[in-house]
């Protein structure tokens, strides 16, 4: 089936034709805003359209969205597995980092954007460098974003001052482009890279321009017992202290979050960004305390981080990672059902970054998917929540919409081949400036 | 690109043209007789062939091989998740599998031989019941497996004597079928579900015929602690007492395994499959120990396990899975790097299970993979094994060739819609009869 290549243009009234959503058969129509605009089994009849995509009793389920990746990095994928951290960072990630151009960034993150939408994912929270090339990426290729530069001061007051300068300059021009899709936040790299000042800064400016706020949060045991050292707080508290924990907060990891710390979060309304893969992959030595946030009511989503550190930014293989390590760590096997794993990369995450998104309801953005069910992974349909969490991987995903635009669709996405061509030019490019100058 | 369907038919000799291994572009040859003939940059012009495959500097690996499998359960899938183990079984599995029949297994294993063959695996090592007509759903399908029944005496003579004589039948339908992709192996369960004499027959009988050994072993904490309490030894102790152990023994799961067990393992040449998904989703309580398995000298291969409890058989994910939680699991990310966890799932997967294959060389059967290079997954490609293990699902499988013949081209596997239609039916059928007597 190769799609009317009109479908990819369109803005024009759609209708998604029978497709399934909670063991029914319906259509789903989506006004020329980018909204749902109807749903039901006859919403095709009673509606005008302009374009149909034949839904073949897919499984409709909400677009997924990333809530904590460096985009980018995809470059980076495989050049460096299996070390410890510091060799890993010092000897192979840091020194490739160093010849990282915006044209390197442009492509990763077109790379990052297109992988996400092969694998349903509508929308994502992105720290990095060069981020106005990421933000190009991210409007010519029609997903949503959640933009931060990787503010890191490491205490010196003139490397914060540049730091500050960047973060203004990347709010500024995401504000010029005024994409609905794309917003700005401010990122505060971690406790342990970013002076007391420079959170406070951060926390300043995300309050006058109503920025959300990314961060990295209690990722190892080392990070919390340097803290503790240094300031005699944990590090929830030193984020608190800076004024940086709240509703718009995203912190990522939070492996070594204590009790305490978890209810802070909750009250804050801030979120936690677990990212399973990256934590086993880097053995952080403890898995994100789901339980003890759930019973602490804090909002949880998930992330897959870098592609460094994963390899990859399928979140279907996240869910079912999540889903997994939280009952291992934990010793029971009804910690994280399916119907919650899919809440992490849903509802709670669109809810996180302010999307919009997450539910399939009238009014709400046409941020949609469709699985494939002729294929093993969705056969037998006992449950698609089950078989999408549990059994499919990205790969099942047969059609992407963000804003009611069609991204992908019979697995066809406009212009892949020059993104694939583009990005491995500059992932060949990177490597060989860096091994010129070693 | 539609496949030439004759691909699919012959068995002459075949040419693989422009593929990528170890960095470089080769042909590969497959003579009639399914093995390699020729590796090399020009082997295409300097031998003949009926029919090419063009390449398109795709991956060329060895094809996978899942050492632990129930592989009916597929009908399973998502039909129970999230449980305690005890309710899991005694509520929602056992009630419907009193009610598998023939026709659900052959249905059962086809649409497991159809998601293996889709994700590039081309052998299997399965335990379940009605093996007949699993033997003959993977007859059909083209793979190869070691089939046996799952053996379950629960200390009763008379149920013993019945499990002894399906046994036999089971050994002597499959050197009735002559089929050398296909062997039959004894299957005693596990040591808290067969007898002394009923481990002894088993072992004994393998010993006559010349039978591979598939069984569980220390999967539960409880399992360990009740053989001890019951014998005074512990699980690895009493298969070995049994006669159980040896270079055609494979043990599943191990997650309790002690160092000396590790030794004894090694010891012996036995094989320990790990099962990480499995493990995880049920909650054993402790990952099966890699590092100590490995300083015994240990073999250790990879499985699922059944799709009830996985919920899919892509050993793409398994072998991500396998590497992360080890590194999860024992605090140390070099533990199990990439290239290790793609023995788990061919090299030493296939010399476990007697296949043959697991590597690439002249005179070797051609079980044979090829990977899609233009797709996020494998770009950028500084590593081709990395990206295997770390960032492909078995969905970036174009090409599945086992003992020379093509199962799957262009992600295109002949009779695909028929088991998915026939596995859906059994299912639904399966579950209608589960209620109507309930």
């Amino acid at each position: 089936m190769t799609p009317d290549t009109e479908i990819f243009e369109t803005r024009s009234p759609l209708l998604l034709r029978g497709v399934r959503r909670d063991n029914r058969i319906v259509d789903v129509v989506i006004g020329d805003d980018g909204t749902i605009a109807a749903i039901g089994e006859n919403a095709g009849h009673d509606h005008e359209y302009d374009h149909a995509i034949e839904g073949h009793g897919r499984v409709l389920l909400p677009g997924l969205v990333n809530t904590h990746t460096h985009a980018a990095m995809t470059l980076l994928r495989g050049y460096a597995d299996d070390m410890l951290l510091q060799p890993w960072l010092a000897e192979r990630i840091w020194p490739l980092e160093a010849h990282l151009t915006a044209d390197d960034v442009y492509w990763g993150t077109r790379l990052a954007c297109l992988e996400m939408v092969a694998t349903g994912t509508v929308g994502f929270n992105d720290m990095y460098f060069f981020m106005e090339s990421a933000a190009r990426a991210v409007d010519e290729a029609g997903l949503r974003a959640q933009l931060s530069y990787g503010f890191i001061d490491l205490s010196d007051p003139e490397k914060r001052e540049h730091e500050c300068r960047v973060t203004e300059g990347l709010v500024d021009a995401v504000a010029r482009m005024a994409n609905p899709r794309i917003s700005a936040a401010v990122g505060p790299h971690a406790v342990y890279t970013v002076s007391a000042e420079g959170l406070r800064w951060c926390a300043e400016l995300a309050r006058e321009r109503g920025l959300g706020v990314h961060v990295h949060l209690a990722e190892t045991g080392t990070e919390v017992a340097d803290a503790v050292k240094a300031t005699g707080r944990r590090p929830a508290a030193l984020l608190d202290e800076a004024g940086l924990l709240g509703p718009r907060t995203v912190a990522a990891h939070g492996c070594w979050l204590d009790d305490a710390e978890c209810r802070l979060m909750a009250e804050r309304g801030a979120t936690v960004s677990h990212n399973p893969a990256s934590n086993m992959k880097l053995a952080t030595g403890r898995a994100m305390p789901y339980p003890a946030l759930r019973r602490a009511g804090a909002r949880v989503a998930l992330g897959t981080d870098g592609a460094a550190s994963n390899n990859g930014l399928d979140l279907f293989g996240e869910m079912k990672l999540a889903a997994l390590l939280q009952k291992f760590a934990w010793s029971d096997p009804t910690v994280l059902p399916a119907p919650e794993a899919l809440a992490l990369a849903t509802e709670h995450a669109h809810a996180a970054l302010g999307f919009g998104g997450g539910h399939i309801a009238v009014g709400a953005p046409a941020d949609l998917i469709l699985l494939e069910t002729r294929t093993p992974c969705n056969t037998p349909l006992h449950s698609a929540v089950s078989n999408a969490v549990y059994a499919c991987p990205g790969a099942a995903v047969t059609t992407t919409l963000c804003a009611g635009r069609v991204l992908m669709h019979e697995r066809i996405i406009p212009g892949s081949d020059e993104t694939l061509a583009g990005a491995a030019g500059a992932a060949s490019g990177l490597v060989s400036r860096a091994r010129g100058e070693t």
